[in-house]
């Protein structure tokens, strides 16, 4: 491997542009019309337009992309996240054109991608996913025997519903027996279809993940687990490791249930095994993202581990460097999502010109971001100003260099999430670790605008 | 403790600043005139201005700083480097006001800060000093006796002489015989007296420091080594932790003789013991530096200590909380001093502004500074723009990405020393670790611009 062509842009794009560097290896920027004046432009070693927004016409757009690496000689592309990268076809094609693509095989993204099997590979690894029928339930005798061995509170689901339709809860035997017929009734009517199944509810979720990290020889570790459970409309907005409600145990045992599932697909390079994790502490497969993600970022800093370099160096063949007990955790890291939106008034996007733009530092203050003084965030893209990444020895170490750094943080010209982040850092709930997945939805709709005074 | 003032500017107050705040402490930052728009006064709780340019008329005018403690009640002072950091009477002053002094006791101050009182005491702790007749040498007869005890080459310096005068090389006994009668007929002429004593010449010497720390209760540590040999007019330009050529065994050595020699000061807070290293590894006292210094960063790095916190800690009566043993070292760390001045002129200053001002980022590196996009360096303090601190697991590593590092440090309106540092990594005698004190001066001296093709 020699160069290197990130068929991405942003902080991820300068991101993966430095790992390679760091390794000495060559790198090649591809961008659209509109980011013709971004850092990972600056930085790469070459650059090549590849189209105009929106991304259908660029990042998208696998002929073009293909011909930059045609054009620069590049023999490997990472492809950051988002865009491309969880797109089996487009690392098949990598693969037949003989470019290394810097993510897992095809395969295994093909697999993982595909909810229904991706939940069955779980089952196979003796991974808990969350309980329900096996398939479709016909009649009211067979349902009440399923529902005795999934508990309340239980979804009945049609099974021709979708994105939110056709789902009804019941919290006990009695409401169910009402429920079930009646949800029969209701989906042969929207949906011209009767079959219903039933999933348990899992009850003040919050959202974990592991990190995994395979070679290809069949070596797989995690790396820790992060709690992502502060989200707005499933968008994470703080990501910190350790969970901060698990035991060393139980980090353990859910980091080995995410190694069998990653193992039993075959899989290597940088993955998450994400899971809910009810009140009581009980943790359910939700899917596999095949893909670096945002918040790789905490488990580097808690582990000390580059995961974009070990995406490199397994991309081209190398045994990882270490065994599961090699790796070692140290301190508490959160990350905190800058986004050019106004929290104030409902997240609102607040792209334009960052009129100034002073990122904190010193020891311990990480901040990844494609951003600088006078630049113009396009409107075309995500709203990602910078990731701030901040450890500490405990969490409340962590809490108090994020608090100084987030004031530190001078951002002019456009709205961002900075006071929404300053906000939650005094917010009782947020520092009792009392929180689910629903509890900044919950905060908005009861009408906080996360002003302090 | 409550409310820090930092009597100090640029990189310095602002990493002092950091360290209070995530401590919960309050600051107060001084400026001069020149200072308005520096980002210490922006980052401070408060700021108050304490007058005009020069530093005598403000940053070392200590009846002003004690007003500004006054009126805003501070009652702690972090000195910084320079200035009044290593001024016993300020410390002094300080203690008899009631304010806590973030450093050593005055007494500790200026016991080290005289040289010959260091020596001695650096003899009294069993630390090796540089071989010298015990004063001054009238007759040939105890000459001889003294400097075949000493060895060469040996230095015969003039008592009266200074500043590089009255100072004659021997490199054998033939030529000491010749030289000893000259230097004294010479220093008669010269100084109007004829008192000459010997010293050892430390041949090809290297600068290495040990970075020591101790608390109020008489515990002190050693935190490694660090070579600062890469030097311009006794400048320091580069700076790595741990020294490459010393072993693991050496360098605990050295450092428990450091920590020997603060401790008969009866040291505390942060410290620097320097040393010069002969090409055999024989090691000599050279002084201390009773203060925090500029590279105490890639001691930071190393051991993952913050030392500005231990400062504060230790100023406020906490015991360290370490040992020895419970210091560790791992990978390798070097800082290159980003200066505002023009290598392939002779360093010539260039002060002014920064049109832009875009420093790298990424795992494992740090940059402290004081710059921003569109700030004035003005030309009335050093001319330090940034330092830029790297790690990696080995020498290589760190190597390898302070050149991405340096490449992606873009800084418009003023000439740097990158280009130097860039020049500096490709020179096979600092990749080999081939260089003594004076090896840059001697490149300037032969011509050198420090420029890549």
């Amino acid at each position: 491997m020699q160069k290197v062509l990130i068929a991405n842009r942003g902080e991820i794009a300068v991101r993966v542009i430095r790992a390679c560097h760091d390794l000495g290896l060559q790198t090649i920027a591809v961008y659209s019309e509109a980011d013709s004046e971004a850092l990972h432009v600056l930085h790469a070693d070459e650059a090549i337009c590849i189209g105009e927004p929106p991304s259908q016409k660029s990042y998208l757009k696998i002929p073009n992309i293909l011909s930059a690496c045609e054009i620069t000689g590049a023999d490997a592309i990472h492809p950051g996240y988002g865009f491309l990268s969880e797109n089996h076809s487009f690392a098949s094609i990598c693969e037949s054109c003989g470019l290394e693509f810097i993510g897992p095989s095809a395969k295994a993204i093909q697999l993982l991608g595909d909810k229904a099997r991706a939940k069955e590979t779980a089952a196979k690894a003796n991974c808990p996913i969350i309980p329900g029928s096996d398939g479709v339930v016909e009649d009211m005798e067979k349902a009440i025997r399923e529902v005795e061995k999934i508990g309340f509170p239980v979804f009945i689901k049609a099974t021709a519903g979708g994105g939110g339709k056709g789902i009804r809860i019941s919290h006990s035997m009695e409401e169910f027996k009402k429920h079930f017929a009646a949800a029969r009734a209701e989906a042969e009517v929207s949906f011209g279809n009767p079959n219903v199944y039933l999933e348990k509810m899992i009850v003040n979720p919050r959202h974990i993940e592991v990190q995994v990290l395979g070679d290809k020889f069949g070596n797989v570790v995690h790396i820790g687990i992060r709690d992502c459970t502060i989200q707005r409309r499933r968008q994470k907005l703080i990501e910190e490791t350790p969970c901060p409600i698990l035991s060393k145990e139980k980090i353990e045992e859910i980091g080995e249930a995410a190694v069998r599932v990653v193992r039993e697909a075959g899989y290597y390079s940088a993955g998450t095994v994400e899971f809910l994790l009810d009140s009581e502490g009980r943790y359910y497969f939700m899917e596999v993202n095949t893909r670096i993600q945002v918040e790789h970022t905490v488990s580097e800093e808690l582990a000390d581990i580059d995961l974009i370099e070990q995406q490199i160096r397994v991309a081209r063949g190398e045994p990882l460097p270490f065994t599961q007990k090699d790796i070692t955790f140290s301190g508490h890291v959160i990350q905190f999502r800058i986004n050019a939106e106004d929290p104030s008034h409902h997240f609102m996007p607040s792209p334009g010109k960052l009129e100034y733009y002073l990122p904190p530092g010193g020891p311990h203050v990480r901040v990844d971001s494609a951003c600088y003084s006078g630049y113009v965030i396009p409107p075309n893209y995500d709203s990602m100003v910078a990731k701030l990444i901040v450890k500490g020895r405990t969490r409340e170490e962590a809490i108090a260099r994020a608090k100084r750094a987030l004031r530190e943080f001078h951002v002019g010209g456009i709205k961002t999430t900075i006071p929404f982040h300053l906000y939650m850092l005094e917010d009782p709930n947020f520092l009792r670790m009392n929180y689910d997945l629903n509890y900044i939805d919950k905060l908005i709709a009861d009408g906080c605008r996360f002003t302090l005074d």
